[in-house]
This record gives structure tokens, sequence and C-alpha cells, in this order.
């Protein structure tokens, strides 16, 4: 494996730390929304392992000498701009959002970190491993869906709209450092290997809606 | 020492958890507020830190074989009142809340926990240790300050409404439960050693206040 471009590494490792630190302040809000204390508690304690992970990144940041705010900087508005455009307006739609959405921004990091040299390969699979939310997620909506059937035609609108804003979300994030785009193609190939990676992210994300009890 | 009432140390641990999970939704809140992206995960990374005590805090209930939830409950409207009474409009008093009134909160804890056998005194010490907040914002407050002069006089009302606010909150969650009456004076012995209580952390407010550099 060729040496991947030290900046594009600190940029993945950026607009990483960056995504957890959103999912940390959007599982937070979320866990408000909780109609048990339990349910509030579970989310909570999500979103403390989000920060967990934050730290981590923002520790092999400045162990490359690079510093975690300017490296997350250039990311904000997208990741914002995604959020802004995804509030979640029910305990519900909060917790597809966190199933759905994650797992595809996941899958999609995940692909990006296969061609990284370690450490940075291992410690970006690492972060992106589910801290239990996805469990949690499933169990709530079937249960909500199995007591009211008519809730899941509306989530599953609500999972495709996440679909289209997740799409526009990763070519703002990769439109804003070519090197990002070159760990890509570094890790996929050729252009064929692109499309092949677009079919495994959408095969994963119909699966993931099927688990959820929604029609993809 | 004589065996605490095994109800009112259940009612000592749940109304800790609900404590600490509010924390974490206030800092979650506050996070927000900050000016910068390094304020932003100073600030959750503290929040983090609440939601590790408060998991420690409903493990040891569920081992005395109490409901976690049912445990917090009674104690939600007074600590939800607290903080709806309280809620900072700025940056600066959202850091002066948790280092002023969290401080005065875990002086009052510590107080009633002082008279608790082992395993849940150390435990209730250990959670109401300090996670970096004290430094954290007194930095920040002292910096803003110093750039600022009036600022000080606007503060230091501030953290006097949160002595007013918290002292309220005190009487009503103590009203909520015989049992934690039981306790403090458990602790103190008599009602000299309650106004030695109170007298204690009295001092040790304005102490906090003068390190912020405010009048008490």
């Amino acid at each position: 494996m060729t040496a991947a471009d030290p900046r594009a590494v600190v940029d993945l490792l950026g607009v990483l730390a960056y995504a957890e630190l959103t999912a940390f302040d959007r599982l937070a809000e979320d866990a408000r929304m909780a109609p048990t204390l339990d349910g509030r508690a579970a989310l909570a304690r999500m979103a403390a392992a989000e920060m967990d992970h934050h730290d981590r990144l923002a520790a092999r940041l400045t162990e490359l000498g690079a510093d975690p705010a300017t490296a997350m900087a250039p990311f904000v508005p997208a990741l914002d701009g995604f959020h802004e455009g995804t509030r979640p307006r029910t305990w519900l739609e909060g917790l597809v959002k966190a199933y759905v959405g994650d797992g595809l921004a996941a899958d999609f990091y995940r692909e990006i970190a296969g061609s990284l040299p370690e450490p940075d390969r291992s410690l970006i699979l690492d972060v992106l491993a589910d801290t239990g939310h996805a469990d949690f997620a499933v169990r709530e909506v079937r249960a909500a869906i199995a007591a009211q059937q008519a809730l899941a035609g509306r989530l599953a609108l609500w999972g495709r709209r996440l679909v289209g804003e997740a799409i526009s979300q990763s070519q703002a994030v990769i439109a804003e450092r070519e090197g990002l785009v070159g760990l890509i193609v570094a890790g996929t190939g050729d252009l064929t290997g692109i499309a092949r990676l677009v079919d495994r992210i959408t095969a994963a994300h119909t699966e993931r809606m099927r688990t959820l009890g929604l029609n993809p």
C-alpha cells in the first residue's frame, strides 16, 4: 500500500472528529424527547460514547501535529447543514435518523478508511463501530410500529428523505477537500470500483430499513 | 456508625442519579453556546463525564434492588424546576452556573453522604468530585472579565440569583423525602450541627465567587 497523502488523513480525521461532536450534540438533544427516564438515559449514554470517539480522533490529530479545531473547521458548514435540514420532530424520527443516517455515514467513511495505513485505519474502524445505538433504535422503532401500524409509512418517507440529504452531504464533504477523493480512488481502484462502493452502501441501507420494519 | 435507613440511601442515590442526568443535559445544551470548537468539545467532554457518574449511581441502585428510573422520579419536578428557573442566556452565565451552582449542590450532597456507610459514601464522594469543569470555568470567566470589566457586576448578580434558587431547590428535595432529613441529622448531630453545615456551605460559596473574580 502506498503512503496516503498526510493532508488527506488529517482531513478524514477532522471530518470524523466533527461528525462525532455533532453526533453527541444531536443524541443529547434527542434524549430530551425520550418518553421515559430509561430512554433518556440510554440516549445520553450513547452521546457520551460519541464524545469518547471524538476524543480519540482529536488525540490522534494532535499526535500528527494538527490542531483538532482547525482540522474540523472546513467541515462545519456541510455537517451542520445536514443536521439543520433533518431535524427530527419526534422521538421515533430521532431514532430512525440515528440508525439509518449514522449507518450510511459510517459505511461511507469506512470505505474511505479502508485504504489508510495503520494506526489510522484501525482507529477509524473502531470509532465507527456501533455503540449499542443500533439495537436500541431497532427495538424501539419496531415496538412502536407494532403498536401503531400507520407509523411505518411516515417513518419510511422520513428514511428516504434522510438518504437524499446524506447524499448531498457526502458530496459537500468530498467537494471540500480533493485529498478525500484521492483516498476514495485509492481504496476503490477506479470508476468501476466507485460504482461498486455505491452499490454496497445502497444495499446496506436497504437492509437497515428492512430491519426497522420500513419499506426502503 | 448506625446503619442508614435503606430507603433514604435509595433516595439519595436517586436524586444524585437524576442530578447527573440533568447535569449532562445542561452541559450539552450550554456546549452549543461555546464561542469556539475547543470550548464546545470541552463542555461536551464534561457532559460525558457526568453520564459516567450517572451510570455508576444507577448500577448501585440496581445492585440494591431498586429500579433507577423509579428512584429518580420523585426528584424530577424539583430539579427540572431549578434548571427551568436558571436557564443561562450566555456562555458565561452557563459557566458560572456550572461552577457556582454545581459547587453548592456538591457541597450539600457531600454533607449528607458523610453519614453513610461504605460503599455508598465513597461512591457518592467520588461522583461529586470535580471533572475538570471548575478549572475550565474559572479560566474562561476570569479571562472574559479581564477583557470586559462590566461583566463582573452582571455575573455577580447572576451568581446571587443561583444561590437563591439553589436554596429553594434543596428545600424542595428534602421536603420530598423525610429519610433525607434523617441522613442530614445523622451526619450533623443536632440543630447546632445543621447551622454549622449551612455556615460551611456558605463559606465555600463565597470562596468560589471570589475565585471567579465576582463579589459574593
